[in-house]
């Protein structure tokens, strides 16, 4: 049996535009068919941050200039992304295992996860999304279920809440095709939140964190490993400081109390070391490796990165 | 062993934009679930005319209005298109299936086609695509792979060819998770057109033909029967004329000196009567169907609609 890992990927994986995420792409799937040379089982998540921004400015200014366009919601705006940038991911996977002589078929899902409705996040949404608008565009947008606020002298953002995965919609197909031993690009942009109602699962605005959702996927697979690819080499303590220390593994009660101490960002390490602890702790012999884009090889082989273990 | 039919959706099925396709897609999902209700195993092919069209304009108004943004080209608007379109429709045909008690898993792949960059059909790009533009506009778009047409007076629209699709890159995911009894939503606006380069499959402007695709994949597919829903009950010979006459079967033979007569519309029923010909002569047994979309339930029980038999 491969070794069955959920390969987590930053925004650094894919660049903040059209032609940066070509760009990056190519370098990022080299990185991947790394991992399936050396035998790895792949599912492949990733953000999407600059491209839902992208998309969710583009088309709320065409429906504010065309009295015809509706507004677009912010699920559509995640699913467009999930197409877009699925695209480019297993159009340049293909191409990268073809070089390998490796064929091996690599196909988007689009993604959806069932969210609580009930979940405190919705209390109190803090995720900004889109553009900036002014007070009177805004406060024109403003319905029961979305929300703006003033962000820092420098106009109105929609905020969003960012609730916890409770069900990935789509498990039952990425199972299938990892089974076959396809390779599986799913929950891209953390997927699109739904809740249920009576009449099925209705889209909700909101945004499901990637590293929680990678997480969350990680376990519903059964999965040996979650891999988590990001702009730094290892997790630190006391980062940027003086006294700072690289971590190559801990354990996840250290990585509560470190977390407990403030030494990882929130809305940057914080996530990622909450998500690697989520995983890691869900069954023995579960863990996380937490390292550089371009260091995965390593990290997989011990040279490098942080673990997270239970 | 389950009858295996691909079911290719058109334009009156998915509506003109957001509202109007959620409120289409209910209705669409209802009559994908009567022919699953009638044993048979289903895939979902579509086209995005009026989706691929907003994403095209809104993305175009978007780059023309920033000077950060690059344009967005047809191939990444198509992947998006797939994406939106398809989360519509799985979430929906998901909610249809569990009102009947099924639990049937429906998951959209964000699918690629091959196509030949010597198809004759690149030598003359007929097919209008995005917003009208002025002269201006237009002159400053157009490169050696992108082309305008002056349209009645209208203003400019870039042309893109419609070439043959010659080989759908994931096919191999779609036969799994039809063997493994999932429904799959492919091809969705004909599937975004690649060409082989030395560094793998690239993007390429064109439009691959919805109908046309969709008899390509049930060929591949093996499938028993390809279902063309459209608005229209049955196929007609003179049409709209005083001595109209509804088809209810025709040979491949027929149908092809009915289509040299200028029976069918091009553009509308030709395309569709030259798909339904495509897969019928392919292999003794195969056949078409053609019907309204609300009838197609009546239509494989023979009530109504167009056959097309070899």
């Amino acid at each position: 049996m491969k070794k069955r890992v959920v390969v987590a990927l930053g925004g650094n994986a894919l660049g903040n535009d059209l032609e940066e995420q070509w760009e990056s792409v190519k370098r990022t799937v080299k990185v991947i068919a790394d991992l399936v040379d050396e035998g790895l089982q792949v599912v492949i998540t990733h953000g999407n941050g600059p491209q839902v921004g992208m998309l969710q400015t583009a088309m709320s200014e065409f429906s504010d200039s065309h009295s015809y366009a509706k507004p677009t919601p912010l699920t559509v705006c995640i699913a467009m992304s999930q197409g877009y940038i699925g695209y480019d991911l297993q159009n340049r996977m293909s191409a990268e295992l073809e070089k390998r002589g490796r064929n091996i078929p690599v196909t988007t899902l689009i993604t959806q996860v069932r969210v609580d409705k009930e979940d405190p996040a919705f209390l109190n949404p803090t995720k900004p999304i889109g553009r900036f608008l002014t007070e009177e565009e805004a406060k024109k947008k403003e319905t029961e279920n979305i929300h703006f606020v003033e962000d820092s002298g420098r106009g109105y953002r929609q905020v969003v809440a960012s609730p916890a995965p409770q069900e990935i919609i789509e498990l039952d197909t990425i199972k299938t095709l990892l089974d076959d031993h396809h390779i599986v690009i799913a929950c891209g942009g953390g997927a699109v939140p739904v809740i249920r109602t009576e009449d099925g699962l209705k889209g909700i605005d909101a945004v499901v964190d990637k590293d929680y959702i990678s997480a969350f996927l990680a376990k519903e697979l059964d999965a040996d490993q979650l891999i988590i690819l990001t702009a730094v080499e290892q997790v630190a303590l006391n980062y940027m400081k003086e006294d700072q220390e690289w971590i190559s593994k801990m354990s996840v009660e250290e990585a509560k109390a470190y977390s407990k101490e403030g030494h990882f960002a929130p809305g940057s390490m914080l996530p990622k070391v909450e998500a690697a602890v989520q995983f890691a702790e869900s069954k023995k012999g579960r863990e996380t490796l937490i390292t550089l884009l371009d260091k995965a090889k390593d990290g997989i082989n011990g040279k490098t990165g942080t673990i997270i273990y239970s």
